[in-house]
């Protein structure tokens, strides 16, 4: 794979202008690195912040063809972009993170499969081809009693707790049924963890790797509320954690940040990590690094799929990162008067639709030696 | 003076496109706001990272109007605005800092009165209203000997070492007649000071100060090269330097960011502070705060111009922050794979011209309890 630097001063498109559009186009400033945003919504959050933009769905070739003419390396804020548009750059630009990553992700039976392929271990999990195949499915998952929390989730198009549903068991079965319809999806079992944890770690052209420290992540109706690094863990299970997250970054041959959602459980035995979902991108886990790393996952996912030197991931300070939702986001002055050292990111979000996410903070405490 | 904060997602003018203003517009969108930058030059490193801006110049009475028609508050990146902007601007929308503090510090004339008429100390000086009045100044500082070195430094437009001759004593005489003409000036004694300090301080409109560790600043050929902090200096100096901005500050009833270069000499008796010069403004010798700080001086300018509370100044880690001038920015890599800890910033400037500020890097060191 190419691995030339970008030139001082290149241009990199992001496809995609929320938030981690906005955060990738401010990394890429602070390097002298012009952007180019792609996203279908005329007062995408990342547009503010980047010297050009598209307005074009994900959808329009012409678009794609325009962003590859404009860039020296396009990279993406999520993952759902389709194989078409995925053709279209790929032909025309560099593009990193790889193809392969962003169809894998992007559907999660092949994600399911990818991980198992891998030797690593998930949740129980059964593939289901759509309505008719779910009794089946349930019936290959539920304990003997018949009833055991499962989530049912479409294969495409999930993120943050949308897109799926979570049923008792086989007495859901008709309710599930309809949900579904004819849609592909996964089921897996619901498993009872003790933490949520993510990896977030960055891959160069040449395969160097850097792993940031894993936070431990709470979840709030499916969506993450807080991240707080260093996550209670043993260095084993840190060690396990990145450990599984090289292996999937290796096999995908990829270039830039990647996050790693894994619940740690403790069944019979000891602890063990199982993997949830692979994010091809910067992650929400990882907004705490803009303040406790020298070099943020922002920047780091930057230097990498422009080919530059990664930056150290070491923390400087113990971090905690909550989210703001919806109308959380009216109380930003309280949060700053009540803590000055509170780091504060709004997302220029016009309205506070509930469960949107409007900006999140980070408090720090530094490391002393003990 | 109005305090009532800017609502969330309201809009900052900034005056002036280079990286100062980059900067401010990248912390200000860090919060949420909107920018709108006027700059003279098309190409103005802030117009990228700035939601909107403005081509014109800085004399263009109807580009200040629609400025002003487009914000809840204009602030400044530099000092050198006329009068008349100023009284556009101030007629018609929110301003800070305030006009008096820029056109005190657009003159240095004004500047060393103002400094003088708080009792605080300076090098000896003398003002020249053009070459005809040279002589006398000269003779009023000058030793027994005749000869002793000089700054002769036009009243307006001086900044990093431009606009300013140094001179042996009056056997420069005719030199320096033919370099002034008719223009006023300061004739400044060149003092043998020990070390260069420069206090960055905060103030918000109600008054609050909050001020960051001073760093030591070392020039060359006029332009700051290297900010160490802290400073080896004594806790007394270090708190007789913030006293001496804090009065400035007052004295000035500013809002914003403000900096303070000084001198430290030693003259007979003790160490004792000269205040060199104020900028009315983020200043180079304040970058180190963006990795150092919980909140970096550019977002504490914007926090203090929108009336949103100040954020904490303290310094979780040393810092040196190392200018990276002209051709410097070719090292740019080889900057970042010596230390992969380095935090770099580059401007976006397309042409490294001999001398122009390209970007900068900050190196930490962690504190620890000792």
């Amino acid at each position: 794979m190419a691995s030339e630097p970008l030139p001082r001063g290149g241009t990199i498109g992001i496809l995609g202008g929320g938030q981690l559009g906005r955060m990738l186009a401010q990394a890429a400033a602070k390097l002298g690195f012009q952007t180019c945003v792609l996203a279908p919504e005329a007062d995408s959050p990342a547009f503010a912040v980047s010297g050009s933009h598209i307005v074009a769905g994900y959808d329009d070739a012409e678009a794609f063809k325009a962003l590859a003419a404009r860039c020296d390396v396009v990279t993406f804020e999520f993952e759902n972009v389709s194989a078409e548009a995925l053709g279209i750059l790929e032909g025309a630009v560099r593009i990193a993170p790889p193809r392969r990553a962003l169809e894998v992700t992007q559907d999660r039976l092949l994600e399911k499969r990818f991980v198992d392929s891998l030797g690593l271990a998930t949740a129980p999990w059964a593939p289901v081809d759509g309505a008719h195949a779910l009794e089946d499915a349930l019936a290959s998952l539920v304990g003997q009693d018949g009833d055991s929390p499962m989530f049912l989730k479409l294969a495409r198009q999930g993120y943050d707790g949308k897109g799926q549903l979570r049923i008792g068991g086989l007495s859901d079965l008709g309710k599930a049924q309809d949900w579904l319809g004819e849609k592909a999806a996964v089921l897996e079992k619901a498993v009872s963890f003790e933490i949520e944890l993510s990896v977030i770690a960055v891959r160069a052209y040449g395969g160097a790797m850097a792993f940031y420290d894993v936070p431990r992540n709470t979840h709030r109706g499916g969506v993450l509320h807080e991240s707080l690094v260093p996550a209670p863990v043993s260095d084993e299970i840190r060690s396990q954690a990145r450990s599984y997250a090289r292996q999937i970054a290796e096999a995908l041959d990829y270039v830039g940040v990647i996050a790693v959602e894994m619940f740690l459980v403790r069944e019979g035995g000891g602890p063990r990590l199982l993997v949830n979902e692979i994010a091809p991108r910067v992650h929400n886990s990882g907004h705490w690094t803009i303040e406790a790393c020298a070099v943020s996952q922002f920047e780091n996912h930057i230097r990498a799929v422009a080919g530059w030197p990664l930056g150290a991931t070491d923390r400087h300070a113990d971090a905690r990162m909550v989210n703001l939702l919806g109308s959380d986001v009216d109380h930003a002055l309280a949060l700053l008067r009540e803590n000055p050292a509170r780091s504060l990111h709004l997302y220029g979000k016009r309205e506070a639709r509930a469960g949107r996410k409007m900006g999140h903070y980070v408090e720090l405490t530094l490391l002393r030696d003990s």
